[in-house]
Parts: structure tokens; sequence; C-alpha cells
């Protein structure tokens, strides 16, 4: 095929923070990832589907309603507390499709190795991945393995895409937050983030910090017999809950109010926040996610979600408002407030 | 969640040509990759879908047939006569739906990118994508990008899975081929392995020899209208005409029978192939594909692809037979018979 691009006198449309190239923080979930999208991928592929940018693209099919995301897991350490990168890449799909209210159904899996890797590490990797895969109730039903020779890859790195179907009468998305809507967290925040962080940093709790690696296709589920017109569903991974509320109030062009003293932080991941001088807020997450529901619905889903497993500690954390559209800003515990932002890169390197 | 396996006294079950660890035949195409697959992912990830081991996975939503495929590309360098890393990607996922006789519809993309990659490579990577994607009449609806550190990654690799809708009356599958059956090849084989080993080595001749990177759906729906009971339909990649038709024997258990002289090769690839001592029955393709059409079929369905751009070479190149089951036997050009064998590695590392 003959290339019908003229490269001739090309240049880069990007205001890439006036970076000529690829730096971390591209990869980060904060400000530089979404200009990569809006400034380079969004014109290139131009279709309604990506446009709405949430975790997965929605589409019909013969009448049928499909959700389709893709994630690629290249976390450092391969085998953390509480689960590994295997886990993390059958679960991160699995979310990003419940993320739009769809049953996920099958998933796709690509393994790019480096030569030199342990087979005995890939078999615990793809053992591990099949027992999330059963846990959540889906199918691996196609894969690709790519081997890159020693020295260009490190190890093991995951690509999971997966379809699911969206049932009748469910309508999620970034764009749908009112004014008077409700934010509910699932669960304690922060919690995989610094379990990466203290394994590399070599920190030591009485009470190990453990990733919250999870599917939350069966909470979303119950959530959704509960109430079924929630209006936006995200899990809060890369750039933690304020990257994703940040997100949220600029797709919707509300103000999100958060009230500080009511988001579940465990003791340990606290401290050790406070050792490295991070916000619980900024951390990422792998099984927790933040839902916005009207008023009306709010107490319905909050029970459902402490009914299930993966939400007992869920917790109403703030409100969406009509005053500063597209800016988070939170009630702190001294009775102050502070705009949260979004970050430009990420605190934390490659922990997904 | 807590880790539900136990790795306690774990042993890897793997007879994987007795190598511990992961060597750059296992992304071959071969046989280590098909032992890999046979051994470690299907009795691990066990499902109906994936046990047919075609290029795509089949299954229903909603009672519409669709098709499902991933792969990722590692390709070196990135930039090829003929073609790049990114048309390559959108291709070779159109092309892995299309042999399902998927009509392909909805792409993902991850981009696993190396720190330090100019961003000018990639909005010209990206680009490329976008017009490759235009070209198939295929939309690239969602996507995620990763970073890694500087020296444990390669510039860029790139993951692209997708799904398509199978139409009705279409029942493609790698066990389908039948002892009388007709073999046709689409077109030259060799092309996009040879263009690549050649800007690897240095080779330089009269012609350049060009990547033939194309996307085969047009052509598939040309040839499913000329004739809809194809039973068999392959892109020779990773391992070429070789590998591919030798999984076809085996899955069917049937004998194929090449008549070499029939196949069509370019000169420059011939000479290529007589200079590096390599094999074009063993080489890579990106835009050709192998079809096992019943006898009654077979001329329309060579004169359908004749008929189109993708197809103007196709050629009879063999038949399928009773005799020496999951072999794959070649008339040579001096009259005698060879068995030609599955590759245990790879002769090109990283062609795709």
């Amino acid at each position: 095929m003959t290339n019908i691009l003229n490269f001739e006198g090309w240049t880069c449309p990007l205001p890439l923070r006036d970076q000529p190239n690829i730096i971390l923080g591209h990869g980060g979930g904060g400000k530089l990832s979404a200009e990569l999208v809006e400034h380079m991928f969004v014109p290139a592929f131009r279709n309604e589907a990506l446009e709405n940018l949430g975790d997965a693209a929605v589409f019909k099919v013969n009448g049928a309603r499909l959700a389709m995301s893709t994630d690629s897991f290249v976390v450092r350490p391969l085998f953390f507390p509480g689960g590994n990168i295997g886990e993390l890449a059958v679960n991160g799909t699995v979310n990003d499709l419940s993320m739009s209210g769809a049953r996920p159904l099958y998933l796709s899996v690509g393994f790019i190795l480096e030569e030199g890797l342990p087979l005995e590490t890939l078999g615990r990797i793809v053992d591990s991945m099949a027992a999330a895969a059963k846990a959540a109730g889906v199918q691996l039903v196609t894969g690709d393995t790519k081997v890159v020779d020693k020295g260009h890859g490190d190890g093991i790195f995951i690509n999971t895409s997966g379809i699911g179907l969206i049932p009748d009468g469910v309508n999620i998305g970034p764009h749908r937050a009112a004014p008077g809507d409700v934010v509910i967290v699932s669960g304690t925040i922060g919690d995989h983030g610094m379990a990466i962080m203290s394994v590399r940093e070599g920190l030591e709790f009485d009470s190990p910090i453990e990733s919250d690696t999870a599917a939350l296709n069966g909470l979303v589920a119950d959530m959704l017999a509960a109430y079924p017109d929630i209006h936006v569903l995200r899990d809060p991974t890369r750039g933690g809950v304020s990257s994703t509320l940040n997100e949220i109030a600029r797709s919707s062009n509300v103000g999100i109010m958060l009230d500080e003293t009511k988001i579940p932080v465990n003791q340990a991941v606290r401290s050790a926040c406070e050792l490295l001088g991070l916000d619980p807020l900024f951390v990422a997450n792998e099984g927790k996610l933040l839902a916005i529901v009207p008023p009306s619905g709010a107490e319905a889903v909050l029970a459902a979600m402490k009914a299930h497993p993966h939400g007992q500690r869920a917790a109403i954390i703030g409100q969406v408002v009509a005053q500063h559209p597209g800016m988070l800003v939170a009630r702190t515990g001294i009775g102050g407030t502070r705009v949260i932002s979004m970050q430009i890169g990420e605190q934390l390197p490659r922990i997904c």
C-alpha cells in the first residue's frame, strides 16, 4: 500500500507543554495524557464513539448496545502485595467495561514478553489471569504473544481488550453529572498505588498495604438493579479520584464539591502518603469506583453498595454543584476549601 | 482481593523444548509459539471460543455472530519500505477479523511508548493508522497509552484489538479443509518479511522490496459474494505460508499438497531469499491470504480475487488430499516431493 500522507514539512501540531518527546507523564492519566488524547488521537481518529472519552466506547451492532475497551499493563514489580500484573490486567478491562454499565463478556489478551522471562513467572501470571476471569465471570477468548529481544522490553507487558453488553434502560456517561447529584465512592482510596509504592520504597507498616485489585462488575450490577438511572460511573485508576472527578466536572460542565472528612482512607495508606508527601486523592485505585447519582437514588445505591463485598465501606463524599463549572473543590477538615486540580503528569509511574 | 492461588511447590508443566525461559522463538508463530498456546494458555483459559484456535474468536451476542481478535506489533524498524508499524497494526487486526469471514467494524488501540520517543514520530504513526482505518472502513473507537521508562521499552509497541460481524451463511474455520478442496493464494509471497530484512541487512536491489501490508476485508467480501461456502481463510503472517498450511492440515486432519512452481514470488524477493539462505514459504506476509475452497467454487473465487486490486496475482497453488494427514508436502520444480515442516522458532524476529 502506498503511503497516502505527505510528510514533507510535517510539523507537530501539539502544544504539549513544549515537550518534543514522550515523557513518563504522558502515561500518567493527568493533563499530559489528556492533551495527547485531545490534540493527537481524537483529531486523527475522529469518530463519535471516540469523542465520548469514556472508559469504554459504546456502539450498536445488530441492535445490541456494546461497549469495547482496551488497556495495557506495565506495572512494576510484576508481583505486589494483594495481586500481580495478570489479575490487574483482567480486572482493569472488566472494570472499564463495567463503568459504561455494560455486562463484560469476552476479553482478549496480548502479551509482549522479553526474551529471558522465566516460563514459571509467565505460568503464575497466566494462572492468575484465569482465576480472575473466572471470578469476574468473563471468558478470555483470543490472544497473541510477541517476544522482544532482551533489553528491549521489561519482562512482560499485557494488553487486555474486552467487549460487553449494555442492558436496556442504562445510560451512563461522563457528561451526565447534574447539579444536585450525589458523589459516592465504593470504599477506601489509595490502596493500590501505595501498595506498589511501599514495595518500591521498601516501606514496612504494622498492617501491610495491599492492592485493592478486584472486578467490579458484580457491584455495578447490584447498583443498577437498585437504581437504573445512575448518571456516571468511573473507576479512579491512574491519576486517582482527583483526575477522575476533574474529568467528569469538565465533561458535564459542572462543579464538584467534595467533603474531605468523608473520604475513607486506610490508616496505613494515610501514614504512607504523609511519609512520602503524597495526597491520597491523586493515588491510583484498582478496585474502587465513583458513582454520580441523582439525589432520589442515592440511598438505594449506597445501600446496594454496602451489601456487596466490594462496597462495604462505600460513602457519600460530595455533591455536584452549578458553581465553578469544570472545577473540583474540597471542603477540608479544618473548615476551609481548596481547589483540587488535575495533575500534569503522575506522581507514581507504572502503577498499572 | 486476596490471592486464591497457592504458589508453594509450583512447577512449570510445560514440555517447551526444555527451555526454562522465554526465547525469541516463542513469538515466532512456529512450533514454540504453538506449544505455548497449547500447553499454557489453552489449559489455563479453557473455553470453547479459544479452543478453535482461529485468527479470531467467534461468539454470539444477542443473536449476532461476532468475531474478536487481538494483535501486538513490535516490528523493527518502525518505518520500512511500503509501510510502518501503525498501518501494519490496523491492517493486521482487520485481516485477522476478515479471516473468520467477519466484516471488521471497530478497533481499539493500546500504545506502550518508551520515554524519549519523539512526538513527531508518534504523530506520523498515528496519522498513518488513521489513514489505514479509513482505507479499510473501520473505526478506531477506544484507546490507551502507557509510557515506560527509557531502556525498558523500544520506542513504540502497538496493540490493536477489534470486533466484526459475521454475515449469515458464512462458516469459515481451520478445521473445515476437506480432501479435494483447492488451495488459493492471493498473490506473491514473502514481500513483507524480506522488505524488513533487506532494510536490516542493508541489501539493495534494482527494484526495492516493499511490504505488502494491506487490509484484506474488501477482497474477502468479494470472494464471499462470489462463493459463500469458502472453507478456510488465513493470512500467512509470522511463520509464512508453511506454518499456516501446516496448522490447517493439523486442525482439519488432512494432507496438503503444494505445487511449488505455481507459487507467485517476486524476483527481488526470490533473489534476497537466495542470498540470505531463506525459504519464501517461511517468510511473513501482511497483505496476502490463503483460501481453501471446494473444487466447485474454485474458479468463481479465483476470478473474484483477480478482479480485486489486492488479488490480481492470485493463483491456485495446491490441493487438500486424504493422504499424509497433518502434513504439508510440496511438488518441487525438478519433479520430486518434499515435506515442509513447521519451523520451531522463527527465521526473522520482530517482523510484525
